[in-house]
């Protein structure tokens, strides 16, 4: 999976009615990338690599911390892999809000590189290599319009993601929107949590727009076995997908997918 | 702006080519959800009410903090607005892993409600109702092409999000993509820092998809009067960007928009 100008090369199988053909997608790169302040840890974000400065300094900006940017004195890359950036202030300056210690990470990630943070979460979620789900390509082209139907709120509105859990002969088990796309598929894994309905095997997972590390980090946690999107997927997400035995389709529209991991569990008439 | 299910019906002006007609929209209802675990803050989530304790349960799984699911006892509202969300747990359970205090809370809000939320930017934002900014609705019309062109990697991966930041005569500025919504908008502020440009007064900041009340604050946040999307915006960031005095132009499609603050701002011929 090589990567430039934040596009990588990732081998896919195409399916288009009942045919499958093998060909090279082009997908957008994630990687992690750690913000320190002055040294200590502030935040690590999934971004796509590229401007990196510049994304560490709006977020300083948008983020209130640097409220006087004039008391940022430089901010530069710290590591090999460039996913560590730096920030230095002056000493005592009134303008840099300094939040209390954690304050934005919202993962246990260090921000060293993606194989980082992808062991992370293997640490916490068992592979899915063995789970032995079987869904028809003609179930998963299904599924899109089956999902809109549950979307009542989108009808209304034109502006929410959804995501739908269903079984593998196609029927919907639980369907649910937000504003929030990582908060779609949390109101999905929790109505199992609380139905003590964990881990998901057997199940579909189909989201309504792209798939970014942390929905495919979601779905792994949570023992899902087959990630679909109607959009296209990261290549950490693909990466993640193929460490941890998932099958990850994308792309979902009439009767066409990409799969980028898992093809064994799709079968074709 | 009254809310049920999930909508907000809010007042709104469609402009169509020079025409001008006000009506009243449909909008997806985000408000702020803090969860509390054992009774201390353990994060705050922009959220669409509504299966906030499946919510609030899928998170805990996902996230990796409720290890053992059975180790949580009780989830429910602790508070008249619904807002807030209490967990209660074993005591001593080693099916939980209780992060470091904070370590999911990104902002300082205090889940309170949407009022709070906005009163807590607004304290470290300036209100921008005296931006005397003017943009012809035939500029703005022509903007989504403009972005377009510049999104190289859209191009190649059908899967990114991006921010442009364009003058009042429609000139493109900078634009920045990223897998992440969020870091599309800091980079492009981001820029405008490194180059000593903040505030942004004057300029038009267009994404390519949904604006939420995260990109609104940011916008706010960097002086940026004028706010437009693609897609729809939600009920809170429409209501930030009134009480900022900004202009809010969505669901902008060919030579047609929504405009749901700042009407004013927009010259039609």
């Amino acid at each position: 999976m090589a990567s430039d100008s934040g596009i990588a090369s990732v081998d896919a199988v195409a399916l288009r009615g009942g045919a499958e053909s093998a060909r090279s997608d082009s997908l957008v790169v994630e990687e992690p990338l750690e913000i320190r302040l002055d040294g200590a840890p502030l935040a690590v974000t999934m971004r796509t690599p590229g401007h990196d400065l510049e994304l560490t300094a709006g977020f300083l900006v948008t983020e209130g911390i640097a409220r006087d940017f004039g008391a940022v004195t430089s901010i530069a890359h710290c590591d090999a892999e460039r996913n560590t950036v730096d920030v230095r202030t002056e000493p005592g300056a009134a303008g840099i809000a300094r939040p209390e210690p954690r304050a934005f990470v919202a993962s246990s990630a260090c921000g060293l590189c993606g194989k980082a943070t992808i062991e992370s979460v293997r640490a916490r979620a068992p592979a899915l290599h063995q789970d032995a789900t079987r869904v028809a390509a003609r179930v998963l082209y299904t599924l899109p319009e089956k999902l809109r139907a549950a979307q009542p709120v989108f009808r209304a509105t034109g502006a929410l993601h959804a995501a739908g859990l269903f079984a593998a002969d196609g029927s919907l088990l639980c369907a649910r929107e937000d504003v929030g796309r990582h908060n779609a598929v949390d109101k999905v894994v929790g109505w199992a949590a609380l139905d003590r309905k964990l881990p998901l095997a057997g199940t579909v997972l189909l989201v309504s727009g792209r798939i970014g590390f942390e929905i495919a980090q979601k779905a792994l946690v949570a023992g899902i076995p087959i990630v679909a999107a109607i959009s296209g997927p990261s290549s950490l997400a693909v990466e993640l997908a193929r460490e941890g035995g998932m099958t990850l389709a994308a792309f979902l529209r009439g009767e066409s997918l990409s799969v980028y991991a898992g093809r064994e569990r799709i079968e074709l008439p």
